[in-house]
């Protein structure tokens, strides 16, 4: 039995169709509101690119009710934090104030969800914010530029390759209309999952829920996701950012590969053992072999995105020694990747990623906004709480051979390679 | 004076909105007549790649009065051509047939703008023949797989991007729904060009025109051709792809540069003359470089795909010499790009390619299907008869320096290098 299994986690809705997920930790009077959207970055209309962003800054420029600031003001006021961000396939907002404060969160929660007003003289200086955002955050960072580059190239169709905050010519035209338009689209009860985490009963929060959220009327269908599937490209892909201001270079391959929500039984949990075992940490084979063997990389590393609607992302990253060429680090990871398709990984390797993959859910358990956002990311990207409990037993029946299979899911046809470089290289002429 | 201004065409829309030109050509009792629709594959909706294309098979399939087939049957009867083709800008369908049958000719087309009839048992077997032209024509074929991934790793975010036949994934979705859906958004006479060339007059085409086409009633407004733009991409992007199939390695370099409706006044002329002194045969640039001199390529050359509605291609390859490898020749190729950034050209090369590119307009002139669909591709991306008109002087016009800012155009940041190669590059493990 895992500590997940073992919280007595409540799940239900409400009449309009909005989900509600009690999780009880009664270790401090504290509680932790969220409100996710089952819509993100790669819901943003053609054209209108970093719309669900956008509208994420807009949902604190008030309601009828509310004016401009004065929510946060409050979440202030009470010694409370709140937050809100937003991903590829989610959008959530959330705050954490004593227990006691839980159902005035929700009366504003739930006042945003249905009554934003949006006037131009608030509309346009937020775009200018989010235009500076962009500008600093990647713009002015040439790794972000070439994340951005690798992911365009590695995506030739699905939403996934276009970045979260939007392109620049694009955020630029956004206006009060696309704004309103996005909000009335996807800002329904039935589109929105509520996690209460805290010193909370599931009861009261019934309660709070129906009297707040339960008000706004249900609008029938949640929203269509509809998003273009990826082809099959067969070429690979290299691409290169060569930036004076880069001072480590490095080496990265992202993959396509299958999501938990596109899976076949296991793979994905497959995929998360297979970065531990490739690239988690300084036991794990990319650093064994490339750091302390071949001494050609100061740093490695790989990681899997599994939690997404769609076909998600599998990273592998290296930092050059400085002697060592990034062609040559390329070639040596590639090398690896090869290996790991047919390698028989030790029994006692195998078990260590797996108890380091659960414990590391079970710390996070631990603390109370983790285990809430952990709850909201799942939901949103197509997993069941069923699922979210059985994940430790799924991930503890990973076999070497699935293992393997995994690697194998690791095609260079679905993949883009990416150099950065503080020099120009000859071809970048 | 040039030929094309000789011409005596006239222009002139019907009541409903469609626009129509007549090329005189009396040469021989003939006349060509062809629609223009201004959409083509970078209209397909998203997730619906193919459709222009689908549709162009589809329009084949018969009306309320006349069956499938009946129509082509009719023009080989005639002992006449026919053909329809689908590009990124605009869909065309053409018959060239003896003098007399123009009417007849118009009365079939005028009849399929509008009472078009689609069945499944039409449709399904339809997409069969396009998914299996896909099959031959990309998927069996390694360099149109490498122009297939170039292209979308060029166009991170507009549908250039796409495969004019559509990705395979989407066209097996397509129905009788889709086809019909873009049909009726599309092929309007508002949105439509008749070019009538050959040997009938202006008023003759005229009360043709008005008694077929004419009789259909107008929509309204054009339909929307609303594309994303492409955002800046730092980052230098290499596509490679290897295949034992391939017999003939090469190198390509694809750039985004404005086109003739979307430059600033004589940019696209300086990149049409650019393209004709960097690759235009063998006293070009690259020839005599990589060719004669260096001996490290078999052939070379570029062009420029002015002729489009958004920002659009300029194409550079070379066919390395069996000792040259693809990164030498792709660095040399890149040398050369830079020397043109700078090169004084010699005035009696500048002549001779600006002569050439008039001539080769002149000759294109001759052939009466060469001219309408000159004027056709012309009038589905935005130029006007006056533009066609003024083209040679336009290109007269072009100075060196005119030359050099074109080739400054020509910005590695936008622009995707293609390896083709027999062999697996260690770096695609």
């Amino acid at each position: 039995m895992t500590a997940a299994a073992a919280a007595p986690i409540a799940d239900f809705h409400l009449a309009n169709g909005m989900q509600v997920v009690v999780i009880p930790d009664h270790r401090a009077p504290v509680v932790t509101h969220m409100v996710w959207y089952r819509n993100g970055s790669a819901d943003d209309p053609l054209g209108k690119s970093g719309i669900a962003h956008f509208l994420e800054h807009l949902m604190f420029k008030g309601t009828h009710a509310h004016g401009p600031g004065v929510f946060s003001d409050r979440v202030a006021e009470l010694g409370g934090q709140e937050n809100a961000f937003t991903a590829n396939d989610y959008t959530a907002y959330f705050q954490r104030v004593a227990r006691e404060h839980l159902g005035e969160m929700m009366r504003f929660e739930a006042d945003r969800m249905t009554n934003l007003t949006l006037s131009d003289e608030v509309v346009t200086p937020e775009r200018d914010v989010v235009l500076e955002e962009r500008r600093m955050r990647t713009d002015a960072d040439p790794a972000a530029q070439l994340q951005e580059a690798v992911h365009s190239a590695l995506f030739a169709h699905h939403p996934y390759g276009l970045p979260v905050i939007g392109w620049e010519h694009e955020i630029a035209t956004l206006d009060r209309h696309d704004a309103l338009a996005y909000y009335r689209r996807f800002y329904t009860p039935e589109n929105a999952v509520l996690i209460v985490a805290g010193d909370v009963g599931t009861e009261e929060v019934r309660a709070l829920a129906e009297a707040t959220y339960g008000a706004i009327p249900a609008r029938g269908e949640p929203p269509e996701r509809a998003r273009p599937k990826e082809p099959p490209i067969r070429a690979h892909r290299l691409v290169t950012l060569a930036d004076a201001k880069v001072e480590q270079p490095s080496v990265s391959r992202i993959y396509i590969t299958p999501s938990y929500n596109t899976a076949k039984p296991g793979e994905a949990e497959a995929l998360e053992v297979l970065a531990h075992l490739l690239g988690g940490g300084a036991t794990s084979l990319l650093y064994k072999r490339l750091v302390m063997e071949q001494k050609i990389a100061v740093a490695a590393g790989a990681y899997y995105l599994g939690g997404a609607l769609d076909d998600t992302r599998f990273f592998i990253y290296a930092l050059p020694a400085p002697d060592c060429s990034l062609e040559k680090l390329d070639a040596a990871i590639g090398a690896l990747i090869d290996e790991a398709k047919h390698k028989d990984f030790p029994a006692g390797d195998l078990e260590r990623a797996k108890t380091r993959l659960v414990a590391d859910a079970i710390y996070a358990q631990d603390n109370q906004t983790s285990m809430a956002r952990w709850y909201g990311a799942s939901l949103a990207t197509g997993s069941s709480i069923a699922d979210i409990r059985a994940w430790p037993e799924r991930i503890e029946a990973v076999t070497p051979d699935d293992v393997r299979k995994a690697a194998a899911l690791l095609d260079s046809r679905r993949s883009v390679t990416g150099y950065l470089t503080p020099e120009e290289t000859p071809a970048a002429a």
